[in-house]
């Protein structure tokens, strides 16, 4: 046996000594490689495990400040057991933002929770208050001015106590329960905030960055409305212009819409333009898709001469603004064979071996009248920024919100270098994401930076079914904030095309209180269509995406007023217009859907019956603390909808809708004040 | 408005340009800030999310090496739906591993399922066959010798049929499906597996290397024991010493023995040594705790002159490495007071104002016999490496398994690089982790390197507990190695104080069965010892950890046959060697546990009744697919502790255990062949 040997270890290098550990941090978008979501008017809640070998305590604080700022805010973090922490901080400052979690051993922490449990078994103490002295006596060297001094002298009282106390230690805890001034020095007080502020810090530890953006709070709250301005004309003879949506604006004012989302409203092609219903061919006065752009009129920066002219752009943003509206454009990063850049840029497009152009398919589907630009082009750096181009085009003609067509079908790069140009020079832009694809993609373009993104909440019609998926939602907070949308000019659901009135206001409700942010197609919506293009369709039958549509705003059946109603309960309700908290109440009849959000005192309650043909009616059982009502007071809930007012006492309640009257209760909950 | 403007966009990166995406990859601990963990036999189970822009298909594969090696082994990935996917791949190597995951847009793949949609839908296809000939001219193009010849005479016949096939395109699907040539060289064969070798791949994209540490396979599976040396001589009036624990052996080997664990074997200091249930004075005789290591005959690298000298330590090591036992070696770094480093390094110790060496505390408990080493000392580098230097010794005297005493009582830092540094010279080494603390300090203990753990098994009981625990260990597996004691000398559970012999053969069974490293303290345990030092506490009576004891092995009530077949049963199988997969399966009878475990035609199906008192009974349902077992057929159960046989038919059986007779039933599942 060998028992002399060569060294064989390296040396430890010196952060091996630094014993704090901080793991599992959130808000941290994989490992901190994606920046995590908040807006305006949002408490960032930062969690983090922390803990150090042996028994010593810790402190810890979040530090946080918008990128570039020079100092840091620092927020202390409590301990939630189990070695979890968390700090929570308000964001004001649209723009990217950043934290850390710091970690250090609390010496003087430790020494006075060990003093006690000494003092408390009876044990000698004189060398420990000596160190106490000593702690002290070193966090004086480290400050200055008045804090030197009062950790200096405290410093000395603590020796003298030892002096003195090596003669008298059996009187100690009576002393420290009377409240002795030497309790006060050790345990408590502003000496025990100077012992902290001025201890050592060879041992701290703090985490990388970690990277959030800060967004305006319509990021995370509004009332979203999509129409075609084509069919905003009063006038059955002709076509809508912008100048005709200038008019519809106290409506849509009146249904209480934050966000006027348009079509595309450039020039459209003609080349193998669409008819009606997305018919191959199209007739002479067809007027195609707005989503096959450009023609000799111009491309992504022109405005369809029907429909108007920029200015007439402009004056829209600016009437709609006055009203509190803001225009958000589409961005359908495609081209009609008639756009200017087929001929002046033919390397933006992918080519056939016979010389073609490539028009867009997934076969065997085919879109003859749209070619897709070849993000992957040679020529690829001058194409991405030409379309950048586009995007500072509208910008500076006032939008601020775009809705993306389809960007899975574009590189996830592409996005991710966009939306961070963008938002270097512009934070408060918004781009939401319409992916109706798969959820790994879904998640990473809203990763990448899109504000807001378009869900499968369209689809999800049973409470099992919501209750998922507002619960797979909610483990993507930290970076994806859905938009819910009952219906868009792509989307007729079977549930809307034959479920009545009953189902197009169940689904109003559900989307206007499940999602923070949630939208219509109107005034298909509000004027229930439900007649689809075919059986087994979910296309309109007469689709606005190949047509013109004349809209009668007056006829009897609209949800308009209703529409309104709920916008406005969106607008009073604070509780209404964060995602979260959510929580889901047990009703014993699967036909019935509770749930509930809470925002400080504001508190709703909202139940829906999810069948659109029969009365349902049963049992809740509440969780009264989500509804942050005492288990042993009534309560009032305060039906919005209806203005009915019930008085409720304890978590059984009976509830029963009947979807010929109004098939859901959005309750306001109240406690009765003692 | 402003419509022209200056530039505000920097050019993308080149790096945006790479379409592919991958996430979500694992085994990958911290994001790679940590090794996970393999042993030699071991599936390295690789799994990630990838995906692409668009409708492109993609081929993904994962490649690994030995850390150092020229080359990458390649596994091609298969997808699991939902953008998931999946390679494995065996390790019989020890030492640093590494993989990536790699991801490519499969152009000639995307090519042929797009032909094939085109030409179900009977569209004109001979566009697309001048790009497959495209296609395969570019990879011939990349290839060289006989490869590139098939590729370019390919490409060249599907030019050909191009020409050809402009007059007859109608016959082309009956043409395909008829088995033509043209066909099957273009949807299949080798030629495709040419075309996707040397397809283009500039959109290819690399994982970031995923760190894996590959170790003996006695790391994932071993029956341990431990034993105190001093407590095993055969003649009462003496004790025990290394060459009795050489007579041992034989014992040890019928039991099944794979690891022997002694506590330190060091000598013990005199100064403030404990007495007989760890009473604070000792008598003249006691003789002390094995932990209170150093004496004036030496400190951690000298043994106990009782026991013996260095030479029957090697010869003990060597003895039982004869009989195929791995003697494993407590690491406890600290202090007597009498240890020589007290003496020699003063400054390794923490010294209190009035001079004195701080014992261990964890106030207000007292350890007096014991100096802790101050890890944080200024003198720390001289400190970590005389601790390295202790490792070494005992390396060079054959030791390569480690059991650390209270590893959480020290930075994690100090064991990153200890151990770091050891398995980099000798990567065969292993260390046990005993830290019976809170949950996330255990995992961090596993993270930076300890190739097992003590778990919290020993006081999980019920079956509900049992399920939770073991579901939580499976969420760990990738880095956490269990290892379950049903006791130690520091832990008998109210469980085994007043269980009887049923309570001690059901923990048996369920720490034999559940985790595929266990162990016992023995003889304390299969001679069932079972008083406690006091009513409510943990300690044994009489424990050896402060006195010498005398066992009788022949004890009519010993276990020792019982733990000897279980352990042969686990030699045996397959499937009790891994942790995973383990399956649960659900009995309407609380008391009692039925889960199963598979490694390829291995199957073993465990029934435990929990209850110690009374016979329990219950039906069971068997999740048959976890099984192997068809639906459709009997298959037969083979109790291994019992020998009996019982013919099952389905999923549901009875199933009845009395603990007065065995209360476990280990059943080795074999379907019956038809």
């Amino acid at each position: 046996m060998v028992t002399t040997r060569p060294r064989r270890v390296a040396a430890p290098a010196p952060a091996a000594r630094l014993r704090p550990v901080i793991e599992g941090i959130r808000p941290l978008v994989d490992g901190g490689r994606f920046r995590a979501k908040a807006a305006v008017g949002d408490d960032v809640v930062v969690e983090a495990d922390v803990f150090v070998d042996g028994h010593d305590l810790l402190r810890c604080e979040v530090r946080h400040q918008c990128d570039g700022d020079r100092r840091w805010a620092a927020v202390p973090m409590q301990p939630l057991g189990n070695d979890r922490w968390r700090a929570r901080f308000p964001v004001d400052a649209v723009g990217p933002h950043r934290f850390t979690v710091h970690a250090d051993v609390d010496r003087w922490g430790t020494w006075t929770r060990d003093l006690a449990a000494r003092v408390g078994a009876g044990q000698d103490v004189a060398a420990e208050l000596g160190e106490g002295a000593a702690l002290l006596a070193a966090a004086a060297g480290r400050a200055k001015g008045a804090d030197r001094a009062a950790l200096a002298a405290a410093s000395g009282c603590l020796a003298d106590a030892v002096r003195g106390l090596e003669t008298d230690l059996p009187d100690l805890p009576d002393r420290l329960a009377a409240g002795d001034t030497l309790a006060d020095l050790v345990f408590g007080g502003p000496l025990a905030d100077l012992a902290r502020r001025y201890g050592p810090s060879d041992t701290a530890v703090t985490s990388p960055p970690c990277p959030l953006v800060v967004e305006p709070a319509l990021a995370r709250f509004a009332n979203w409305y999509e129409l075609f301005p084509r069919s905003a004309s009063p006038d059955a003879d002709r076509p809508g212009t912008l100048a005709d949506v200038v008019d519809r604006l106290p409506y849509l004012a009146r249904l209480g819409v934050d966000v006027l989302y348009l079509p595309p409203v450039h020039p459209i092609g003609t080349t193998s333009r669409k008819g009606p219903n997305g018919a191959v061919i199209a007739g002479p006065d067809d007027p195609g898709s707005p989503w096959a752009i450009g023609s000799a009129d111009g491309g992504h920066t022109a405005v369809h001469p029907d429909l108007g002219t920029l200015g007439d752009f402009d004056r829209l943003v600016a009437a709609a603004a006055e009203r509190g509206i803001t225009v958000a454009l589409d961005l359908a990063f495609q081209c009609s064979p008639d756009h200017p850049w087929v001929a002046d840029h033919p390397q933006w497009f992918r080519h056939r071996p016979d010389g073609s152009i490539r028009f867009a398919e997934n076969p065997p589907k085919q879109y003859q009248d749209i070619f897709p630009l070849d993000f992957d082009t040679p020529d690829w750096v001058a194409l991405w920024e030409a379309l950048a181009e586009v995007v500072w085009f509208w910008m500076d003609h006032g939008v601020s919100v775009f809705r993306v067509d389809n960007p899975h079908t574009k590189p996830f790069g592409f996005w991710e270098w966009l939306i961070g140009a963008v938002k270097a020079d512009r934070p408060d832009v918004l781009f939401l994401s319409e992916a109706f694809t798969r959820p790994r993609v879904m998640e990473r373009l809203a990763k990448v930076g899109f504000s807001q993104s378009y869900t499968y909440f369209t689809w999800r019609r049973t409470k099992w079914e919501l209750q998922e998926y507002l619960t797979e939602l909610a483990g993507k907070a930290d970076y994806l904030r859905p938009n819910f949308w009952p219906n868009t000019p792509d989307i007729l659901t079977d549930q809307l095309q034959t479920g009545g009135t009953p189902a197009f206001i169940a689904r109003l409700v559900l989307a206007a209180t499940l999602a923070a942010s949630y939208g219509i197609y109107g005034p298909a919506f509000e004027l229930q269509q439900h007649a689809a293009r075919e059986p087994g369709s979910e296309e309109y039958a007469g689709s606005e995406k190949y047509a013109v549509r004349h809209w009668d705003l007056d006829a009897p059946d609209s949800l308009a007023d209703l529409v309104g109603r709920v916008n406005a309960i969106r607008h009073d309700h604070p509780a209404l217009q964060y995602d979260h908290p959510l929580t889901f109440h047990h009703v014993d009849n699967d036909q019935l859907i509770a749930y509930s959000k809470s925002r400080g005192d504001d508190v709703v309650l909202v139940v829906v019956n999810l069948d659109p043909v029969y009365p349902q009616a049963g049992w809740l059982d509440l969780d009264l603390a989500a509804l942050a009502v005492a288990p042993d007071r009534p309560f009032v809930v305060h039906d919005l909808l209806t203005d009915a007012h019930y008085r409720w006492d304890g978590a059984r309640n009976y509830v029963a809708l009947d979807p010929a009257a109004v098939p859901a209760h959005v309750l306001a909950v109240r406690p009765v004040r003692p």
